[in-house]
């Protein structure tokens, strides 16, 4: 199938079946997609958290919108960006980046005193809108991965992110949450929106072409 | 190809052969797939705008952190985002949906009225920040699916949004920048960055497994 074909197939689900579950195997793929998603300046600023203890799930349900689906699914998959640009973050990624690249450290010197320059005097909360807006992309493929495996999935935007952040304990690892996705498998007598049609802006009134 | 071998595949491109073309068909299947990509609450709020012709491509250059990017690749893809949510936005979503799911107009309006209660509140600058990290869906599944097509592509965060905005006169419509893809044929003579290895984070590091 195309990647046009597996969007088309995918839509948000809005109830897993609890009994069922996503395959690590489909998991670790779908977090392989996500790793590969090309990030400003290749920073990379985020992790990926998965959760599957139903005990955290449980808990992590008191700051869902949709309790059910954070219960039911099987795979919780947290984003969470780098809660700051630090000296220390980019130098670590770049340091790696000319380590896999067998060149001499500091390879990239100009172009990072350069991020830093920019990122380093920005308020947290600046940078974290841009380190946030890096995981959408991930998000995205994330949920074409799934889709190309025919794992059933919903992203999330609306939770309480305090509830998020203080279960998962973020704040240790400098993350703060941005978006969920749930994977697992749809439970066709509760998944209301299955069998809706697919809607979308036609392409007339999504594009501006200026030949 | 899977979408990894996809991913895998890619690179930003750093330059263009200015002599040749991406074709129409793949360009209407890159802008099919972001017009695809999920969005909060399905808005989609952003649209594609194409640029093809020279003297506009020119113009743009002015803003662009690499001018010659801009100038030889065959297509400029902006995506550009809402510049803030209005109630005759959100209704002309749903309304469209109600139609084609062929339900009563104001099928949804509770929750159309939840997200005016919660947008429409909030000043502009907030609306944008939330418009424009859904275009960062739509963006990876337009690099995703021109790696599908083999078409080269870089995504681009860095240039003056002002230049932009201006050149292209977004403001009438209601849109400003978020983001930029290039597309076309890369020159390999120059595209310094194609024969690197590709560098991401270890799974390892890139993953926190709670189980």
């Amino acid at each position: 199938m195309s990647l046009i074909e597996d969007l088309n197939w995918r839509h948000a689900v809005k109830a897993f079946d609890p009994t069922k579950k996503a395959s690590q195997e489909n998991i670790d793929k779908i977090i392989e997609a996500a790793r590969l998603a090309p990030t400003s300046s290749g920073l990379q600023p985020f992790k990926l958290i998965v959760v599957t203890n139903q005990e955290l799930k449980d808990k992590l349900a008191a700051g869902a919108l949709n309790p059910d689906c954070m219960r039911e699914c099987s795979h919780v998959i947290i984003f969470a960006a780098w809660n700051r640009y630090t000296a220390e973050r980019i130098d670590g990624v770049y340091d790696f980046t000319t380590d896999v690249r067998e060149l001499p450290r500091g390879r990239f010197e100009s172009y990072t005193d350069k991020l830093k320059d920019i990122y380093l005097k920005e308020p947290a909360e600046i940078n974290f809108a841009h380190t946030a807006r890096q995981t959408y992309i991930a998000l995205g493929l994330a949920m074409a991965q799934a889709a190309e495996l025919k794992v059933d999935t919903c992203p999330v935007e609306g939770f309480d992110n305090k509830v998020v952040d203080n279960v998962l304990e973020l704040e240790k690892y400098g993350l703060k949450s941005v978006s969920l996705m749930y994977a697992g498998v749809s439970d066709p007598q509760r998944d209301w929106i299955a069998p809706m049609k697919k809607v979308r802006i036609p392409t007339k009134d999504f594009v501006i072409e200026l030949n």
